[in-house]
């Protein structure tokens, strides 16, 4: 892996999918692993470990986790709510598990049917599953902490329940903590703040990363905020995939080829071609062609040219 | 008026509506003026005085400007390239002319048929036709720099040639200063750096706001950046007009709506009722119903709620 300023971990295949509105044949799931490795991609976030009853698209997650794991130096990550979904992601070869906990309590309820409580617990319980392993086999266990910067259910969302359940995602063993504006209702000012308390709160060290979505057309200013108080790993995902099916113009997550492009046009390095991301939009094309692909590099093209001048026109 | 903390700058009707596929009738032209002060704008760039045969969707710029300056209170602002245009502004009742020069020699040629000389000489007559008017009749003259972050000409642009040109344009007699990403080319590092840059040279007063395209989907970052350094004037365009019809899928200018929805969201006053801007996209559908709009907000509702949660989905 070569220096690189900023990390970034594409989640597409993971958040993305389960938002799809038809699945994606596994042998596509198994191009875009290869072709985001070529690209650069050191990060992919590949699957959740859940019920298939409840995700079919998630139904090969065992598969498509395995054959991740052939890829030396890619981190295979993956999403597990519980302990059963953790222990078949250990089997599946997954190097880092987030394991998602909302902070407004009936979000985690509707999200993954359990109590705070209870999803600590497990949390608990996946780490002792991590701890009984040999060292050089254990995954990362990373605490996702869901609407954090707002609920859909609740509304707004207590910065002090972010930093009480920030100390208790660490006292419960986790090894990192990420932040997810799942709702795509942070501000670059909120960002800020929250960011800023949750490191004094638990350490720079144990503060993962920054889980975007662009619902509200902020991803990329959200993402330029969480950089400048420190934030070093931003999740992303290809053409945005991960719209809403019930909003038709609410994209997903932050685009990865556009937030590529502002980093390297920033002069932060992330070891990712954006061009070979942008070619990488056709496995979407052909697996999902109902699926709306967000982005605007892939539109204009990350050189720098081509727009004619119009005479009178420019200000 | 009342306090706000950020001045945003409506420049649709000028920079929208001179890259439209088709003329917007000057009856949409004025009730948009109309809405938009209902909805709070306080200054709108409402045409160009050019020559109707260049650009046809600004032939009413007399009447539309005559229209706007009935608003008490409205900056009633406008670009002209040359004298002629500035002398036909002032006698239509603008508060402010613009008048544009490329930073990049050959831009300024193909846009204004000038050589950078030529427009320094132009500016410098537009600002004695300034002083020739009583005080209280006298227009803000903003010398109004392009293609400040790369031309699609030249490429890369220097920003020693900003600060040469920024200077040259005190010297000629303007009262601020406009820095425009025409092109979208620029990144939140090199926003702040040449703000920064221009800012000590020409002092804080004569650096009016930032232009800035969304070509590239950075526009709101950009945005950002440029707030971060201190500017509080910025342009947008309604829905985002002025996408280049050469490139479908590149946007004009930052949206409004859209940032009107983050300032206000990060706790900056715009003085700009967001739905009320949402209601307006209503005039260019009904008037130019060939032109795609963009922005975010007004697909997803400013309204914090409503996204259905989905099981075992978020993160």
């Amino acid at each position: 892996m070569a220096d690189i300023d900023i990390l970034i971990s594409e989640v597409g295949p993971r958040d993305g999918l389960q938002m799809a509105r038809s699945v994606m044949p596994t042998a596509f799931k198994k191009r875009w692993i290869a072709e985001g490795v070529a690209a650069g991609l050191t990060e992919i976030e590949v699957c959740s470990f859940v019920p298939p009853k409840l995700v079919p698209a998630m139904a090969d997650a065992t598969e498509v986790t395995e054959y991740a794991a052939t890829f030396p130096g890619l981190t295979v990550a993956v999403l597990a709510p519980n302990l059963k979904g953790a222990e078949n992601a250990v089997k599946a070869g997954a190097n880092k598990i987030t394991v998602p906990i909302s902070v407004s309590e009936s979000h985690n309820r509707a999200n993954v049917n359990k109590s705070r409580a209870e999803s600590l617990q497990e949390i608990q319980n996946i780490c002792t599953l991590r701890d009984a392993l040999p060292e050089d086999q254990r995954p990362v266990i990373e605490g996702g902490l869901s609407t954090v910067w707002g609920c859909t259910i609740e509304g707004a969302v207590s910065e002090d329940e972010v930093l009480r359940l920030s100390e208790a995602l660490i006292e419960a063993g986790v090894d990192e903590i990420g932040l997810a504006d799942t709702t795509g209702m942070a501000d670059p000012a909120g960002i800020k703040r929250v960011f800023t308390k949750v490191y004094g709160a638990v350490g720079k060290e144990k503060l993962a990363g920054a889980h975007l979505h662009n619902t509200r057309g902020l991803g990329l200013a959200n993402a330029l905020a969480a950089l400048e108080v420190g934030v070093t790993t931003l999740d992303a995902s290809l053409a945005g995939l991960g719209g809403c099916p019930f909003a038709p113009g609410a994209s997903g997550n932050i685009v990865t080829e556009d937030l590529v492009y502002m980093l390297e046009e920033m002069g932060l390095s992330t070891g990712i071609d954006v061009r070979a991301l942008i070619t990488m939009r056709a496995i979407l094309e052909e697996s999902l062609p109902d699926e709306p692909l967000y982005g605007f590099i892939a539109e204009v093209g990350p050189e720098k040219g081509g727009k004619p001048v119009e005479r009178v026109a420019a200000a």
